[in-house]
């Protein structure tokens, strides 16, 4: 047997406890499967004195990440503090300047640092692994940089973010507004520090430049994702799209066009029968596109303590085999910056529309669609309601973005509407 | 750069010319992917004159597959010959014995063979990898050796055989019986030469007995795998498992109990509209469950030159890039033999009774069942046939399969049959 794999861990949240559990609980399976020990000399986090789910007391305590990094006694430091900036990269590159492998679970980081990071550990020969970065325990990293290492991928997307997720099928099991349910989820405890990481799009979008990297050989590039997060999804269009066969969830796309790389994250309308549509609750799902496999579906929990601390331990088992890659799957500085390119791909669309009860005000509407060039698939007018105005609901033929932005900007100088209209793209995946 | 990884590839059918085609066709993308350069040198197949859908003139050709495996100028023997005894094992014994390591999709002979010949390779300090013997393109080999490392699997299941699959979902969307479909399967090439090898469930059972290995850390143990085909799913069932919600499907379960390892392939009705029960023609869906994890569902093609071919590409790959692990994910003189266990876990079962159309025959087989301990959930009772039999079908509350055999072995006792009673498991997966 190996020498012992010895782990300092950063940042003791949910996901930190989970990974200590593991270590405890399953040391002989561990052994068995790495052909060596994999022990915890030192902890680090905020507060030494917080009740914590798991005995960590023959752990060296320091109360500085940067001590565990650079530990002589830590072979790999697992960084689980978290944030784009400060201690966890400052962290991080301490550890590989010191001679340590790194796991860590950050996104942000990763999104806005990466090749930076990735660069840098690859000039020091070591390793750094991210599986629990991007949808909790399914095992998306490793398979597209390694089973699927013999595709040109052309795809991939999913559902990235448990929370929204949550939010989204609890509105529509419910029956209640955006605002109710968001309150719920905090209460929960269910959202970020900042919730706008998680309904604002921002955390999943983080994911999605991950995947386009790793998918497409190019440079991580977050600022290049168009993002729309879920706070303007309201009960009506969750209501409406499910008359209409149609869920609403936040989804990611990545596809490298022509023109360049395509990153969105939006809310868009699956047919609810679609393994998309029935994803509930916190579950995530991936789908991923290559030339020779046609597509692979991956499902799981996208969060939580044993699903996120399992993804952490595959990273550890990995380096403690003695695996070792290129950061994003090839050399760091092989990856090319890609293009950035907007969404042009023709798709079907959805739009609500609030019309003044007057004749004519439909010949209006669908005038402006007729002059866009968009053609209707469906449409539908509902009763009138309170105030006198009249729901009309359309779902057009497949259209581009550009024909849409057009109708959107001339449908209120109709003078018929009485709210701005809403639109979301229809994926049908 | 590494120096080059030299192939040489034995049986040139459509996975051989699959994997010939990504290897020419993204030279330059496994280059960068694995920091070498990736070859083929040698190939052999049982017809040399044979019109092949790729470019085979560049590299040697060996008539007889050992000559391949042993070539000089082979450094990673790929065996896709077929067959669980003779050539395919023998040249993989010889590659092994000349330094080679080995990559292959042959699930017969991993069920039958693979403890011998994983404890060869071991010995000699080389690696078999077989991603492509499971479930296609579907990465679940990896998935579980290595992401979910972290661990103890609780179960595994899943549709593993595309081709019955294919079946049983042409069946109920032409509403054709069983032989029919059978020959329009023969004549698309769908099954192997044995079609038994398909039907009767021993393919996808070989799969299973791989899965449960590296789940369990047990030694592979093809026979004890509890396997029924689908042979005996007739129309009538399909269609009223579908009035009743349900959809018939080939899966495969695996779990272990107090009582000992539990393996079964046979057709199980599951909820129509579940990820399962929505599962169309040759895709397969592999659900996997870890203590920590959770539930990880993987979805992709089961079959087909593409997707088989890049799970010998991701093999390939991973030893390119020098990943080497044990063949089940520990070492192989370290699994124990499970003992087997026949199914004891209770679950609703779906019966279809044909009756004589008389007074009292329906008392009489509620009273069996009674009498088994079994309680019925839902009962229908359908119009006369035309031979004045009655079809009533039953589902049943939660029982265990001893009940059921009682009630089966009990059913024809009571005179009132017209034929044998047909009982299918329902799982709620």
């Amino acid at each position: 047997m190996s020498s012992p794999l010895r782990l300092g861990i950063a940042g003791l949240g949910t996901v930190g406890i989970g990974v200590i559990k593991i270590v405890q609980k399953h040391a002989g399976l561990l052994a068995k499967r790495t052909g060596r020990e994999i022990t915890i000399t030192a902890v680090s986090a905020r507060d030494r004195m917080k009740n914590r789910d798991a005995d960590i007391s023959a752990y060296r305590w320091e109360d500085d990440p940067m001590a565990v990094a650079m530990a002589d006694d830590v072979d790999l430091y697992v960084e689980l503090v978290g944030g784009d900036n400060g201690i966890a990269s400052d962290s991080i590159k301490a550890a590989l300047r010191a001679g340590k492998d790194v796991v860590t679970a950050n996104k942000a980081l990763l999104a806005m640092h990466g090749q930076e990071l990735a660069e840098l550990a690859e000039s020091l020969g070591r390793v750094i692994r991210f599986e629990a970065a991007v949808a909790g325990g399914i095992p998306v990293i490793k398979t597209m940089t390694e089973s699927l290492a013999g595709n040109s991928t052309t795809r991939v997307m999913g559902v990235m973010n448990g929370t929204c997720n949550y939010i989204l099928t609890r509105m529509e099991s419910a029956g209640l507004p955006y605002e109710a349910v968001f309150e719920e989820a905090r209460q929960l405890g269910y959202l970020e520090a900042d919730p706008n990481l998680d309904v604002g799009g921002i955390d999943a979008g983080h994911k999605l430049a991950i995947l386009s990297s790793i998918a497409f050989g190019t440079r991580v590039n977050f600022d290049a994702v168009e993002i729309e997060g879920i706070e303007r999804v309201s009960i009506d269009d969750i209501n409406r799209a499910s008359d209409m066969g149609y869920r609403i969830k936040l989804l990611g796309i990545a596809q490298m066009t022509p023109r360049g790389l395509e990153q969105r994250m939006s809310p868009c309308l699956v047919p609810a029968d679609s393994p998309l549509g029935q994803l509930a609750g916190g579950t995530n799902m991936i789908v991923v596109e290559g030339d020779s496999v046609g597509q692979i579906v991956l499902r799981g929990a996208g969060a939580g303590e044993g699903p996120t601390a399992s993804a952490v331990m595959s990273d550890i088992v990995d380096i403690a085999r003695g695996i070792r890659l290129p950061v994003f799957g090839q050399p760091a500085t092989g990856l090319k910056p890609a293009q950035p390119a907007r969404t042009a791909v023709p798709a079907s669309y959805y739009m609500r529309l609030e019309l003044q009860d007057k004749p004519g005000a439909l010949a209006k509407v669908a005038s402006v669609l007729g002059e866009a060039g968009i053609s209707i698939d469906r449409m539908r007018q509902y009763g009138h309601s309170s105030d006198s105005s009249v729901p009309v609901l359309v779902v057009t033929h497949k259209t581009t973005p550009e024909a849409i932005d057009f109708a959107i900007e001339a449908l209120p100088r109709t003078g018929v509407l009485v709210s701005d209209p809403v639109e979301l793209r229809i994926e049908e995946v």
